[in-house]
């Protein structure tokens, strides 16, 4: 009989396990990409029970129990109480088997809790307990949490426009997980609701200083706040975009859509493609100006179900894989910095893993020498950062690319208790070394392999993003 | 040496092999979906000789013996015996291998009719001799075969203009295996060919008994029609698209274009769009009204060979798989339907395994809590549905949904002899989850592993579906 | 401790091994499509150093300098010494580890040079040192190589418009490699070029000693070109297109792209997919009317890096993996040319891993049965000729073609010490079938399987093809 989740699972060789326990879980967590509400790290939040921490906010969980049949008043209600809730994913945890889901919940339970118990119905009074009463303790605030992981470093999702008086505030408080803001301008794509656009121009300008009359005040009050998270230490920008627009624009034609889009006219489909070009070369310019990395997370189709989108808001858990064209107006994309000697580091994120190849190979057009790994495939993302879709995206960027060069794995949580997938993606990579090493296709030399892993796991992030950090873990 | 197909071939594992053989294959077929014709079970129908069940009508081993440099003559051609045809077939077997044909042909020799030799020229003549004596018997109809495979329940694949007098006899003759029609409205898209379109409308109304004189009129009909298959007990639809169409189409369009393409002049791509979009839809609250499950099978490209679709007619076996985008349409397709409380059971069939995470993460978007895995994504299907393939459909539901509420294997066969398909999907079913738990990834509880099994080879699909049948076998 | 590339490496079953030592890697090389430069075999060029033979020309190994951080300057440039070039990617090397260039880079040391040690900056001084030492040697010329390589047929990549001098060379110096021309004509696309083009038809013109007033002219330039390369023994054709167009073009049409072109007026991109529709149906007419075989290179996305393009000019390192849709039109030029019986054996090379199943579906449909594998996906290439790319082709065309039939690998290389590639396939081919013996999924019939894999490797190309060549290899 083999034990559910024992010491070695996912470590199939010897090297895997000798790799995984002496090398790769001693490495301290690099979270270069989250999406941790930075107000609840500036006041330490503590949890007021297991359902707060474990299942508020986790649409993965939300889209399981909508699968199980479960109603949504059990998932995201304000009718059910946390318990009842809780109740109700512990009675379908047991249909999980082989989702991932599966895994992280009993790995959350067995890390963060100690608690080693199957998570069914007949034990939930049990894990509520046991949970409940550990939250209580300061040790599970948010801040001890980190701590007690072993984050180093956190980078949250932020928009230009936030006042970022929390980062300031974490800051302020000297704790040693380092949190960073990440520059992500998601509402200024949207020139197609031009209600959404101006409310966040007039928010930017505000927190600019700057009077935005014209795309060029528009363009300056981003840069300012592009220096401003950088002088809170933020070194990378982000994007959640379908696909690059296939598009040109010239500055008349941008600046026409600034205008049109201020005096409330929603720009056409053809506008908005040209828009986001356009803003996208200007923001790689201040990536590329500052020592910035550029996120680009490609590929989701969002907001599916209209009925829950307007009943629970954005995240509801109702997005999913697109398939989207990639390649040409990508390849444009980097090119046109390139070309300009302005193509900032950038780390490229596929979400459908049909297009992993055509990720893998893009990353190699644009790398200049200048900077080992400059431009990086990202690790296996969203629906992706599971069993064979970190599989897939090691193995591609291994047939395709420098797998020894890459900066490795980040969570791309809203949950303090995601670190386990750090675990998860650990001992995959352990294992398909250690498989790698058993068949003679990898010299079996013990210090090179202990160096990649750490590389991988940590050395290659602390290079590459250039992030400020303590190093004493 | 390891013998061929062997007893436990695809079972690697203690807990595999148990699972199949104590629990998997013990289970009746429940075939929600096929094309088997159901006059032949009707009449129940007595075979000639093997080359009449084994080879006509198969076009996957038509391909084989094309691509193997066969003449057409001894594939379909009328010139040549049923003997020859036999032979040449296999002469070709052994070139099969690696192919799911090889495995399935000598499957079904093997299950059916107790031959164990490998299929080659020197063996052809004891095999048609031992086949022949045996489908000389009763054992052997059409109605002996399916009794003898243990298939509970046969849904068939037929048009709201059929009579459906051949399900009416077999209702009537009282069989064991339940036969269902399936609602698949082909011709109902054909607007862009007038003349196949308007002569079917015409022997809709004469079914339905009604006057089919403007767009009401059809889709009165179609109601008709589908409340005629409820009560005859069937209670799924069926679709054949590329994709769902990316268009909209208002009620006055819709009404425009049936009234063009019943004046003769066909539908432009454009307005062929919008009439399936508007057609699909008014279907989709259809299958909701009556609690039915509507099946989707999407990416087929068909007919591409224009000689052999002249001179053999469809299913000449020359259609292949499609790169079509689908996420966006269908999403949208969904969405409309969700809208408007009309969102019946849907199962999405996906023909190019390029899109399975597509479609594994879609269907997490229209989980509603009401039923358990109310939006399925299918069995692999035509192409997809060897090892290889399932394994994937399987790997991809079970990574982004949940394995422990999916339907399972269907045929979508028009063979009496293709059962061991459910056998090959039971083992690599039973293969993956043996594997899981040697692995420690899934725990090792055997009852609720035989449950996982159960469910998934059989009694998922009897609740989902709710079709009435015998539970005594 | 597994030795790195021991002999048995992917040899992970004792079929396997005896496959692979017995049969596999006796069989003469058969590299029916690669990018040698004939001129090289012609004047049987000795290489000054290890970096002439080994890394100029090898853009596989420049983009992975580039990732690793290597300056351009150690690449490609002009102010650096060939040793101080070898050393950079000696350098680098033991950070490709999992990348192809890994193995194949070791490999080539081993087999040519018996250079058994680990390549990296210690031992860089000893592997320079030791190669050259042969390089100098009579054995190492082109042509020694390819008669220690066993090669037993080359078929280097031409343009209609080129002299075939070195071919003429070559043919008269009477070596046992037969080495012949392959018709490509890649600038009769650049209609959207008109310098190109008609600087290219001037040539053209002149080779075939026609003068090319209008399309007919053209047209038959061509015709007496491909006469030509037939009368040296050629027999294939190759194009490299992103995909076929999907479009259609009248005579007319075409005769006026002509005109306009040749008027120094550059087509549009409508007008250059009319173009490139009308030549391939045109060429493809041409290989069917002498038996030639069509190769289709489709998905590459070029010179993706206008800088580096600008440099170094195309086959920089800067082409890479696009996802262009290839189904729909595809099947349209399969079957236009099928139906006017004017299909030649064809050869469909796919570059998008995710398009494998779409191509293994498609040669089914235009199987004819005159030839045994008529219509063939062809092997991994390029970003695939890797294990996981080999694997994934060769079980895709298992599944749903015949492996049986395969004409098997090439090298499509420009280097003259990639035969090992050959050695790769062969050892994943039999790795693979060894695991399906063990398996129970292939009877154990050795006989069989070696005759399988001796088609594979060597006798299916010869009788494909069916070009002259030495036996007694």
């Amino acid at each position: 009989m083999t034990a559910f989740l024992h010491d070695d699972f996912l470590l199939t060789t010897d090297t895997a396990r000798r790799l995984y326990h002496e090398v790769a879980k001693h490495q301290p967590i690099y979270d270069y990409h989250c999406h941790l509400p930075p107000d609840q790290i500036a006041v330490d939040r503590q949890f007021a029970n297991l359902t707060q921490i474990w299942l508020a906010g986790d649409h993965y969980k939300w889209r399981a129990l909508r699968t199980a049949g479960v109603n949504e008043d059990l998932i995201t209600g304000s009718t059910t109480t946390d318990y009842e809730k809780f109740l109700a994913y512990c009675r379908i945890v047991p249909s999980l088997v082989r989702n991932p889901l599966h895994h992280w919940s009993h790995l959350e339970l067995r890390r963060f809790f100690g608690i080693d118990l199957l998570i069914n119905e007949a034990n939930a009074p049990k894990i509520w307990e046991l949970a409940n009463a550990k939250l209580a303790t300061k040790a599970f605030s948010a801040r001890g949490i980190l701590a007690s992981s072993k984050v180093a470093v956190v980078c949250t999702t932020d928009d230009p426009a936030d006042s970022l008086e929390h980062h300031v505030a974490i800051a302020q408080a000297g704790i040693k997980t380092r949190v960073y803001p990440t520059y992500r301008a998601d509402k200024l794509m949207a020139v197609g609701a031009p209600a959404v656009f101006n409310a966040w121009c007039d928010q930017l300008a505000a927190r600019a200083g700057i009077d935005i009359a014209d795309l060029a005040g528009l363009l300056e009050a981003l840069d300012r706040r592009h220096a401003f998270f950088h002088s809170l230490g933020g070194r990378l920008s982000d994007h959640g975009l379908e696909n690059l627009p296939d598009a040109d624009c010239t500055e008349a034609e941008a600046a026409a859509i600034f205008v049109q889009t201020r005096a409330g006219r929603a720009a056409t489909p053809e506008q908005a493609a040209k828009w986001i070009w356009h803003v996208m070369v200007y923001l790689g310019r201040l990536d590329a100006k500052r020592g910035w990395t550029k996120q680009l997370h490609l590929g989701a189709l969002r907001n599916n179900n209209s009925r829950l989108l307007k009943r629970l808001g954005a995240d509801a858990g109702v997005d999913s894989i697109g398939d989207f064209p990639q390649a040409r107006a990508l390849s444009r994309y980097l090119d046109t910095l390139d070309r300009e000697n302005a193509l900032p580091k950038v780390v490229l994120y596929n979400l459908n893993p049909a297009d992993n190849y055509v990720f893998a190979a893009m990353i190699g057009n644009f790398q200049d020498g200048s900077i080992a790994g400059k431009i990086q495939f990202g690790s296996g993302w969203w629906f992706l950062d599971q069993k064979e879709g970190m599989e897939w995206q090691i193995n591609a960027l291994s047939a395709l690319g420098l797998l020894s060069r890459f900066v490795g794995m980040l969570t791309d949580s809203r949950s303090f208790l995601s670190y386990p997938r750090h675990e998860y993606f650990r001992r995959i990579l352990c294992k398909l070394l250690g498989e790698d090493v058993a068949a003679g296709l990898i010299p079996d030399d013990e210090a090179a392999l202990q160096k990649l892993v750490r590389d991988i796991c940590h050395d290659n992030a602390v290079a590459y993003f250039g992030l400020e950090f303590a190093r004493d873990w």
